[in-house]
């Protein structure tokens, strides 16, 4: 994996992009506009599962860094995506029980390095994110990660609920979504190969997401305000699920 | 109180906001400049603990937002800070052994936003920060504190050491170094009044001050990479002084 850039602009560059095969998380494409380079972009966008955007050109002038765009932008990833199984065999590897992180939309790029380098540091297996509404391994990603993201696998995926039910049928894992009408995450058993999930910035965990894991945790809080930073919260449990395993 | 600009600009502003009783983290003074309105600012400035800067006008021109700094630039907390002993009487009105995080260097401000928020969680009675080389009660502390800023005092000194040297004749508190190198914290001893002193994102705790701190202390890590993020660090370890004191 290696470092790149992050945003790409005008017709030949976008096409070149998705012909070397470059991971583009989402592309911003002129609404109506019909002409044969565009199309073919967007023929090969259609082949992979980038995101698809039809923006005016206000919006497209801008996101342009270089005020050359042609009616295309990508945003491409910095690093590649792992896949679930990827991070399933690490564990295997490694002949522990899975113990993944799943975040249901967080969009602070520097939450989710922070939580990379968090991953790394208390031996989860990898992560999932969605593929909407959610950041993606960008550059600054990448930055806050301060080198994790070369050790953490992080796959994309388009359901998060799905993808915990196959989880579920296929490794036998347990769900725990953090939330503040859950129990006290001391008192609870997070042992075993385990999926943590943690909610976005505002919303905390989604109703169905929640609905589909097995019980939620929470962190036991003695303060005026009601919650923590998300990366923080994501650390506190994990630290517990490390002690848990490690040196309960 | 209450949400605040944290630029001012020109002398009358300035000198305005000093008047006012306004509390200037740092004054920024064209280099050289002797006439009447900005020594009078000077004289007003020098009563009061903030820091002065002598720059030149490129600065100047760099940090104003306005472009009309007339050679003098404030920037004001968003909130009043606390002082030491406001903390302990925090401790003392609670009938609790004293809990103060002590943060030496931290500069970025939403690493100081998530800290304060952590702090009002686990039960710390007041943060004590430097009054240099680091952030202060900025606007965007604030907000990224999600409100934990109006629970939480926070108290700015000059010397570090010097506060803890203090403390530990005062309140019989001992000092806890967040380092690598210590022991791990689920071994350690962090019932009883405790200060925890967290280091700088890239530096971690100076030299002097871990040599004024009574031990040190780890976080237990399995990762490839060697630290975590500061306001991730201290979240792990005060969780793990919130256990130790109130569920172990």
């Amino acid at each position: 994996m290696r470092y790149e850039e992050s945003v790409i602009e005008g017709r030949n560059a976008v096409m070149e992009a998705f012909r070397s095969g470059k991971t583009i998380d989402r592309l911003f494409i002129l609404d109506g506009c019909q002409d044969g380079p565009v199309k073919s972009i967007l023929r090969e966008a259609k082949k992979t599962d980038c995101i698809l955007n039809f923006v005016k050109k206000e919006r497209l002038d801008q996101i342009s860094e270089t005020g050359k765009h042609q009616g295309v932008i990508a945003y491409a990833a910095a690093y590649n995506y792992a896949s679930v199984d990827d991070i399933l065999k690490a564990a295997e590897d490694k002949g522990e029980a899975p113990f993944i992180i799943i975040l249901d939309g967080i969009e602070d790029p520097h939450n989710l390095g922070a939580m990379i380098r968090t991953a790394d540091q208390v031996g989860a297996h990898g992560i999932i994110i969605p593929k909407r509404r959610a950041v993606g391994l960008t550059a600054t990603v990448a930055k806050s990660s301060a080198g994790a993201i070369n050790y953490v696998p992080v796959a994309k995926v388009t359901n998060i609920c799905q993808t915990i039910e196959e989880l579920k049928k296929k490794s036998n894992m347990w769900f725990a979504a953090a939330d503040m009408s859950g129990g006290p995450m001391q008192n609870c058993n997070l042992t075993g190969p385990i999926g943590l999930v943690i909610g976005s910035e505002g919303d905390g965990v989604s109703r169905l997401v929640k609905e589909t894991c097995d019980f939620t945790v929470s962190i036991p809080m003695k303060g005026n305000i009601d919650s923590l930073n998300a990366s923080v919260a994501m650390a506190v449990i994990s630290y517990e699920i490390f002690r848990q395993r490690n040196y309960l």
